[in-house]
């Protein structure tokens, strides 16, 4: 075994981390914050530096690397500190790269290059969330046109990501595995109205309902296969995990750094607040949280590459990062006290954006659905 | 013994509880939490119907009634979504009632009368969070005059409310134990500023920074006797700590009956989510810890009702109801999913709110601190 | 609300107490465990001296009390580090006293006069733990007798009962909710076979497996009504709960008495043990979790005595009794440290008995169930 | 990054799997445990079969190995549900061959080939458990002579073994850390008073308080240098968490793999168990928490292997294995239910066994107090 990361992957996170310091200190990243506005200036910067194409196929410009370092980078960067919804072409742009026409592809790649995300991903809807297989939105051909109507919602990037890559259901089909088909809109199509949804955290990223009304699309539109929505949507749900699992981990470590720091600085009754032994104790566990949730990603990632099934290493991953993830940053929060709660104070901003990573991308119980499920079945 | 409560106090919920659906929906309570406003309306409605003096000695125009009393109406205003920071007279008055001269209560009852908050209470400092006895915040006596100069922060209510109850060194007293003493200063007085703080919740209260630089006060503006700061300050302690956690039972009362009434309509899977083991479960301990709640509360103030000494009951009480009251919002949060994330559900602003009460009136920390202590004391 | 032990409750434990100090030392305790036996001489005692009896009607010679009295009892012996296998009348005797014929009644009363267990509890099968209705032994009339077969298992006191109280299935009745008797059989009868089982813990009472071939009964031996078999079953579920609730809370205020005492003593780097934070923490959460246990169960009981439905109550106070209870004794073994490991320390006693209570009398899991359900169907 | 065991350690593991199947059946570990005696036959086994010197240097007679293979051979055994007090070496064995004089090796070589424990590690004392400084054994020269006082307790093996190295203080030396050194002590020394204490589980291997009085040794029965004994003792506690640490991993692995298939076969309420959510939540924990201690265990040993410092995540790995080891077999137990509450089943011996690693080699608390301030260190 070797626990080592390869001298590229040092040198590559250790150059990402000069440009944070460069481009995207705190007061930057708590102006988008407060803004409530994409970080588009880093995003550009990260692709001119030529981390924003990375895992991109070279035949579209990009860098080709092994998923770990796409996850050690994406990690980094919630590190230092800085937005957590860049970044995410490992998991977004591979649908379209692989199933897009042309065109699409085209298109996908010429705002991927400007630092801008091409399309918002249109899943979820009210009744179907964790059950992905409820979705009602559908499509009817009509006249050589196809029509779309339906309600998403927590769809992110809505109002300002130029295209919707909209899951809808064939309304002719009745075998549910054969009726779901991915379609490429245009968000400034007519009969597309969105309504932003106000949240906790992640204001850099808006979330908003998108109501689909005679939507007009066309044959050319569909993105790979008709029919074949459903498994092009799951061959990244693994991936999707680990992404999350790797920013809310990079975001723990984040608060730890800080936590760490101000236990060692702040003083009260007479001595740092790092000398007692109820301080400690968090911070021991803090650290320990780390290192498993370390292990876990990396191990996953590593799985992955060499084609060992990930399907109950990946959820356990995200469930144990996403839960673990809340209770560090909750305790960093805790030993800053007062300070912690305020703005003036980046915990703050941790605190509400990880609460989301027990939610999105599967819930805690799915995780444990799946998890549990296909453990007893290995050993049956 | 007797768990029931007494006929008058079912009474006086239940009316509670009708003035709530009539003077405080939840839209009110949204809107004030967005504007970052006084629920002075509601406020002025509990007065004026006999909630907004109870506990309040009857020669300033009150109705006393017993602690539980208190208690069970801060509950019932939380349980019902209501504002968490009115009501709040059981504490907060009695330092000015009990140790105030005749000006400086009539002042005090003349703004609690039209709803208002009277005084905020200055006592934290940068560097005084859970160490209160290293406050810096001095007085000093020239030409007949007395100085107040410091820095105070983490006051509430430090722009609306008229005076600042403002704990104060005497730079010539070496003793700590005879060194601090309260003084009474309008906010408007020259050599106050004022800078406002932003919270992650308590929205309806704003947080503030106070400086001091050379405010005149005089000798009729100290609060009960001077060089007794310290012994007043804690005279009130364990009362604050009941109040705080019948406010957090309240709040985890009302996330709780939203994310049931949710588990039993939502459906997923093909039926509603409350007939998952995994939602149970999290019921199961919901419920259960919000009983426990209850029975500390009810008890610890029958405690102090009978000259039991509470200082172990009321801490562990307080530690307990912001931790449980915490996990409680946090799995109705988790219920809800997605929507529990935005503020179209109530039970994000809960748990917005909640956190500050493992810090504020005490850390988790500063309880076990003083629990821990006290029950090896007993045992030696 | 009142929190307050009558006078004559706190008579009744105070005089408990010195017949404990008198008949009851932890050397006795210690003697009847390594020699698996049951404590016959202190059973009687408690008979002599007038517990023994209590809770039983005046009918039968006994002195009816209130459950709480009688769940008090229950908790002071376990606290003064009692055997926690006697004092079982309320809840074992009920269903003899309530249901049996004259002839039953006698014998039963006979045995407990001498403090002697009169039957063990036949229900439980390999097939048939949680699920109750899943009993395989079987009546079966022939030629005017009636004949028992089947297999039992985790039947307590076996080996020294003179009577079995057996639940059987009548073979030709498909209703399951009509086909369960109970039948009264004296352990001598022929076709009888018994197996001990070796535990972990509970070491003064045998558990066994018990096999029934064509074991003959009469007509006379049925308990109750032919078919109400379960009805007269689950009367008694939510008293069991209450009582093993009550015993391991007193298990557990045993454990943290001897914990505090020791923190107290124990010198460890120059200075008592009970000096660090990470001791006071554990002593702080176990004094809590006591407090609520107490609470708990007092309130159950009061609801009980007053005509209010207990199912959703003792369900949650039986799970977290058991699970607290584990988990202050737990505390208390780490705080003892090595010492506490080995059978020098009564709580290592403590801690291999406590584990059952979170299995027999219903599991964890089905505490949940039981509780969760029910709780969503109030909402509804 | 490469998380794959060599061919060699897979190609070790495999033989020792068919070693174990052949030569340590699970009645004969219980056999061994009801007994109370050293499994020696199989210890014999594992020298005969070349694994009882694995990672005991060439010039021994050994085959020197990595930690990590050491590791992986301690888990395995455990794994497959044999005892855990055999193969000790890399940790026991240290000592002696690296500062032991040539005679000393030579006896200790003797019995170690024989499967047998060489000796015993006489550290702790009455007043010196977490605190090792406060160790009361003395030396004292007379005469040309050495003579031992003291009294030691927790000693494994006194029975056994037959020898003691036995660490004790120069009553002549003030300065502390040179005050203390190891001395080579026959157990059949005159003087030797040995008493067994009765334990919760580690049944195998018996534990004594070992009382030395006026014992005569002489200037060659030091071990290493005089003066030295705390620097010897300390170097070889990382190796021995880590060893403690593969242990307890070894015996989760078992009770889960138990426990897994216990939950597809047994059947309540018409299906197996392990379709209900509440059992498939503990098996995804107890899964999550396995995977977390191989990393944490691989990880460490690779570390240590590559020079790089092991202080605090030997303790990290230590505390998160003894808890999470432990919460695993008490989940397994669990999901057993009552029949894991009966030496019936091998999951009751490893859940009294498990308990003792949260106190030996350190207690959890050590554990914290070792990580917490070492990391707090690293960030000032």
């Amino acid at each position: 075994m070797d626990f080592k990361k390869s001298e590229e992957q040092e040198l590559l996170l250790e150059s990402l981390k000069e440009l944070m310091e460069r481009e995207c200190p705190e007061d930057y990243v708590r102006r988008c914050d407060e803004e409530g506005r994409f970080p588009v200036e880093f995003a550009k910067a990260l692709v001119d530096n030529g981390f924003g194409l990375l895992g991109v196929p070279e035949e579209y410009g990009g860098t080709p690397v092994d998923l770990l370092t796409l996850l050690l980078v994406k990690e980094e960067i919630a590190k230092n500190g800085g937005p957590i919804n860049v970044f995410t072409q490992a998991f977004q742009l591979d649908n379209m790269l692989t199933y897009g026409s042309e065109e699409q592809k085209k298109i996908t790649m010429h705002y991927v290059k400007q630092g801008q995300v091409p399309f918002c991903i249109g899943f979820t809807e009210p009744q179907a969330g964790s059950d992905t297989s409820a979705i009602q939105t559908t499509y009817t051909r009509r006249n050589g046109k196809v029509y779309l109507n339906g309600h998403k919602t927590f769809i992110s990037g809505a109002l300002t990501n130029p295209y919707l890559l909209c899951m809808a259901r064939n309304c002719d089909e009745t075998d549910k595995t054969k009726a779901f088909t991915m379609w490429w809109v245009p968000m400034s199509a007519p009969g597309i109205k969105v309504e932003q949804l106000h949240k906790i955290g992640w204001h850099m990223l808006e979330t908003c309902e998108i109501y689909l009304e005679n939507v007009e699309v066309e044959e050319k539109d569909i993105v790979g296969q008709e029919g074949h929505g459903f498994l092009q949507l799951m061959k990244n749900f693994e991936t999707e995990r680990l992404l999350m699992a790797a920013t809310i981990l990079g975001m723990a470590e984040c608060a730890f750094e800080d936590a760490v720091r101000y236990a060692n600085q702040r003083v009260q009754f007479g001595k740092p607040i790092g000398t007692f032994q109820l301080i400690q104790e968090k911070i021991t566990y803090m650290a320990l949280k780390i290192e498993n949730m370390r292990n876990l990603i990396y191990k996953t990632a590593w799985e992955k590459e060499n084609g060992i099934s990930t399907q109950i290493t990946s959820a356990l991953t995200k469930l144990y990062c996403a839960q673990s993830g809340n209770e560090i940053i909750d305790d960093a929060l805790q030993i800053m006290g007062g300070i912690g709660y305020t703005n003036d104070c980046r915990i703050s901003r941790l605190w509400r954006d990880a609460r989301n990573y027990r939610i999105g991308g599967g819930t805690d119980q799915v995780m444990i659905h799946i998890a549990g499920r296909n453990i007893l079945k290995k050993y049956r």
